[in-house]
């Protein structure tokens, strides 16, 4: 098996998520960085790329250079990575699609609905592919708990309710020198949503990859608790699907205790789910009117969805890391099918423009309900 | 010290919340059941009143005899406990008040906003108390949980995440011969909210007297997810504080998965708290940047409002039973202090008439609101 | 039904156990305190009789007394608590059992080998029923547990691991006024177990009773980890069974961060049951090859066994004080059937005297192997 | 940064470690493999490698011609990993250290104390490093939890409680056709210990690394609880430490419900830690008398010692292949300044021969005690 050609956009030092991007990428094999445009200003993409053994010459500056030189070279990259803020995804995918090298995107797609828009044309042209990193998708337990809901353990579904919660925006991180922090909150790079895009997004993706359902409508409360605060750092959201089934969204970063606590419950005519990030090799289960049974990553119990995406035995905890990895290695068997001329197999599942597009809908229909003081909104 | 006589309206055999009610009642030695029109039906009542041991004489078939007669004797029944359904509540509650005798009364206050007026009138003009069962506030770490926010540990808050889940109306057992599914999902005797009324105002009355707050308006999806339910099992309830605190409320029976789920997550500007009454004798507490403490009753840490209604050691866990007990036995307190003509010790704390029409309110707007298609209802 | 007049020694003011057993005596209206000798001391004995509304007549200075003129009376005390140290229940036990009054006994049975054999002739002579409060077997899962062992859940059983870990003498408490460290670290008023008298008991008799097996042989080492300390605070200890099964118990009070820890784990060669009293109302249960199981009292999956003593329902936590109240509700049902001649109910289960010696024998043995360098010791 | 040249010995198709030792070498991108004896059939280990997309040339049926060939090759393997069953690493990791080559070692270190005294001499004869892979000391809270020790958040040290329970070996599948099964209970393949040497020795190693001590005496007894197994399968261990702490250490295969159950307790004169690799980002603390805290990876109250082999912020679980990546990762830094002649960093820390040898005495020691009916044996 040969590692696919990767380059990269954004992520140089100091950056978190590229890092992130780069331990996923090899993880499993599949994946090896040779270029990149590790950041806008070029003696920090040079020195990025050296302190990562990249070739120099393969370092660039800017990232259309680098696609059209990638794009001419025989062992040029046959997939990027885009890890920039949000009001950089759109550019440099567009760029790489254009030039048919697959493009593996950070969420939420865009900062803007217009810019996703123009990015999802080019996309649906190109021959190449288009993966978003809704990475908590990769988690063998949200596999399986997606396979026990299609599969009708739940019955017909009633009640999703999910909530990503965080605390680091609890003071103004963002003006005691937080970059993370800086860009997140602010709307020319973010976009129009603050914690709905950061982490509302991936909460609402979650749901509908395992509940296998997107809500008709919402109504959402937003706040920026913190005073000075430019973008929402909290949201409160009502869910309503077709068929009668309802939900809560709640998305903060201002709730002091909590780190990554992403948690989604589904409920249905016969039986619930219970998953949370922070404890992701488990998954409660319970048959309306059967004892709770906690399901393990690979032990009993464990669904081929969930196993087929899985690398130790149970009880050996698998991580963020690994459900990151999961994304780029099911990314690979697309890419390698696709460069093939084959059909991507039917178990192989990636978060794809689709999702980035209704994420974007997600935040703009939030936003639109908080304006209009929570009215309901139709997705 | 001489137990008070107590008398009882409803929890004849075959109730569940009566037992409950003898039983906290009992557990610190404070009070003597006596007397009882446990039953509507006269035999019922003979053969409950048999079963407690109680004197035939004083086993009555009517509330009203019962209070008059009592009201008569020298040894009468100081207090009374009413534990019927919601329908029944203010009219024994009336009968008893008018004669100066202590009514603790199940909650929510009454099946109707017009008989919690009535009955809030005749409680104000009599010297007799008024308590209301709102018993998750019995809990020693609830009552910590208090004391740390009005102390100022949070900061100024900004979240209160409230709810309580369960599972047990799941399917219709009110049409499978189940009498406590049935009198609760019937409007005539539970009011206008299901799950509401049952379970939703424990979840509002508790995360009130936790962050000592009331919101200043609500916004409510309800449903009746089993087919021909004819009140809510389950409500989404988004919430608006003065000076711009949020929250959500969720109350839910139809969860599977969850027996008596009722939980509470409070979040400030300094900190944050999270407690849960399956695990009710731990609170987790954390100060904005600071590890995350895991409190116990009675432990490292304890807060004396706590302690003073604890009675075992810490590891050694007090239940549902003894936070019930908290609430007779802080009533006791009361009575004993008012029947003596001095004031109540401020350190005792009881839920009272206030808290039962602010439970009304929250019920009657939510169910305004949901007809309003959600919309934002002021309290 | 009429309550049993209880009578009780020891558990004057200042006491911790007194007040457990009045409350776990009157929780289910079982029984009702008429007499005491609450302290040696003539003038506390009052006092503390008084703070219980006791007649005066009927507050003794001294147990023989108390046995003496209680037996003479018509409404003479039925039955009677002994919650003195350890060296005085064979004393007191005695007095009363010679008179047909039933005992109800803190445990362990008592300080030497000697008084236990002593005591023991006396109640095996005597119609009076002798009941040892091993309270921890009280707990519904802990009903279920012993009932799922017992029809064979487990199979052939293979390992018991058993623990009961506290923190509370990890400084000299004994030496800065704590009355509850000092008696428990005299060997005068313990005997010649410390942590091992104490708690270590209580995980034995656990362990007995939900395996349904006595160990054949033990191996301990034993410490007094504090430096002046006279009794040990921290036992290991090996056992082995008939049969092949074998395990540890490891009893300790100088574990910082446990406050009660008594945790039991048994596995056989079909399945493995773990429970712990600290979260007493969940037992986990998992068949080899399938799913854990998390059962819950009087949740999907409980027992009769546990069903039987439990009050409320599932998610509504029962806890210390319940399962107490269970050791004394039972021994009522065995004292009234005792009383009325008839044969107590198969069902009706609590820890006796044949427990307490059990548990004189396994400190016993512990003592004799720590002495000799934790050799082997046959129980 | 370039890549170390890595090689393998055993891993080849069916195995579990070996893909383990794979992952772990490129996680952080400090490796990558280029040559292998990946299995002693010389078509698997063809077919192996191929799988692996190693040169064919490098694709070798025996280590020894591996190490030789590998050894004259400019762009020979700087290190390599031998994942083969116990009795075949002796073998291999001195044909390469007697080359200069650096050996990352599964572990325990060899089947008999014989060869692993063989290859002691041949490691402290070679300018090569060997590293033995005990994993769990590369989880951050492990770490932490050493830090914490050494500086003495705990006082003097007074118990150490290790526990490494499974159950996969409840049924004989050493007989059912598990080649994991089959050799882990074949002394030939295993040496003397059973579940002491899989996992007893992990837990052994675990709690020395983070206690910083070594016990000064054991006693143990051993159980094969399978029929017909060879090996024990249950290994039940006390343990004493100069200066007066003791301990217990159990290690089972045989415990239904448990999949990979590694805990540790450590607890001294002033507060006390427990970790489990099941859940491994979070270390509970308790300074006695304080509240105890839940200390999470990157949270706050992280240590550096932690920090600094952490990878993603508090919330996003790293686990079992991250911690093994670490070892790699710290043996590369090693390795590094090896080769350059310098100092390995005194912050780099890696389980080493010393380490291996001990794991090899405990495990004697072990089967020493046992046959003498767990009498005391000195380490």
């Amino acid at each position: 098996m040969t590692e696919i050609r990767l380059g990269m956009v954004g992520g140089g030092q100091g950056a978190f998520i590229g890092a992130v991007h780069r331990i996923a990428a090899r993880l499993d094999g599949e994946y090896r960085l040779v270029a990149g445009a590790l950041s806008s200003t070029p003696e920090k993409a040079k020195a990025s790329g050296a302190a990562l053994g990249l070739d120099p010459a393969r370092c660039y500056g800017d990232y259309r250079e680098m696609a059209q030189r990638e794009a001419r070279r025989k062992d040029g990259v046959q997939a990027v990575a885009i890890v920039t803020p949000n009001h950089m995804h759109a550019g440099p995918a567009i760029e790489f699609l254009k030039r048919g090298i697959h493009v593996i995107c950070d969420k939420p797609l865009t900062a803007t609905m217009a810019e996703a828009k123009k990015l999802a044309k080019v996309a649906e042209a190109s021959q190449a592919l288009f993966i978003l990193t809704h990475n908590y998708t990769g988690y063998p337990m949200v596999r399986q708990a997606r396979a026990m809901v299609a599969r009708g353990d739940l019955g017909r579904l009633r009640l999703v309710q999910v909530e990503y919660v965080q605390d680091w925006l609890t003071e103004a991180a963002e003006a005691t020198g937080s970059k993370q922090a800086e860009w997140r909150t602010d709307p020319a790079r973010s976009g129009a949503g603050g914690a709905l895009g950061d982490i509302g997004t991936h909460a609402y993706n979650l749901a509908a990859f395992v509940s296998g359902m997107e809500p008709e409508a919402l109504a959402a409360d937003l706040a920026a608790m913190v005073p000075g605060r430019r973008l929402d750092d909290n949201a409160h959201v009502l869910l309503r699907y077709a068929g009668g089934a309802k939900g809560m969204l709640w998305a903060s970063q201002v709730a002091p205790g909590n780190e990554n606590g992403l948690r989604l419950r589904i409920y249905g005519e016969k039986g619930g789910l219970d998953w949370a990030q922070e404890d992701p090799n488990r998954l409660w289960f319970t048959a309306f009117g059967q004892p709770k049974q906690l399901l393990t990553r690979n032990g009993a119990g464990a669904d081929p969805a969930g196993q087929r995406v899985s690398r130790v035995p149970g009880g050996h905890p698998e991580g963020y890391l690994e459900a990151f990895a999961t994304i780029y290695s099911e990314a690979a068997r697309a890419i390698r099918a696709r460069d093939a001329g084959e059909a991507v197999p039917e178990e192989v599942v990636y978060p794809t423009l689709k999702d980035g597009l209704a994420g974007m809908r997600f935040v703009e229909a939030c936003v639109q309900s908080a304006k209009r003081n929570a009215a309901w909104v139709t997705l």
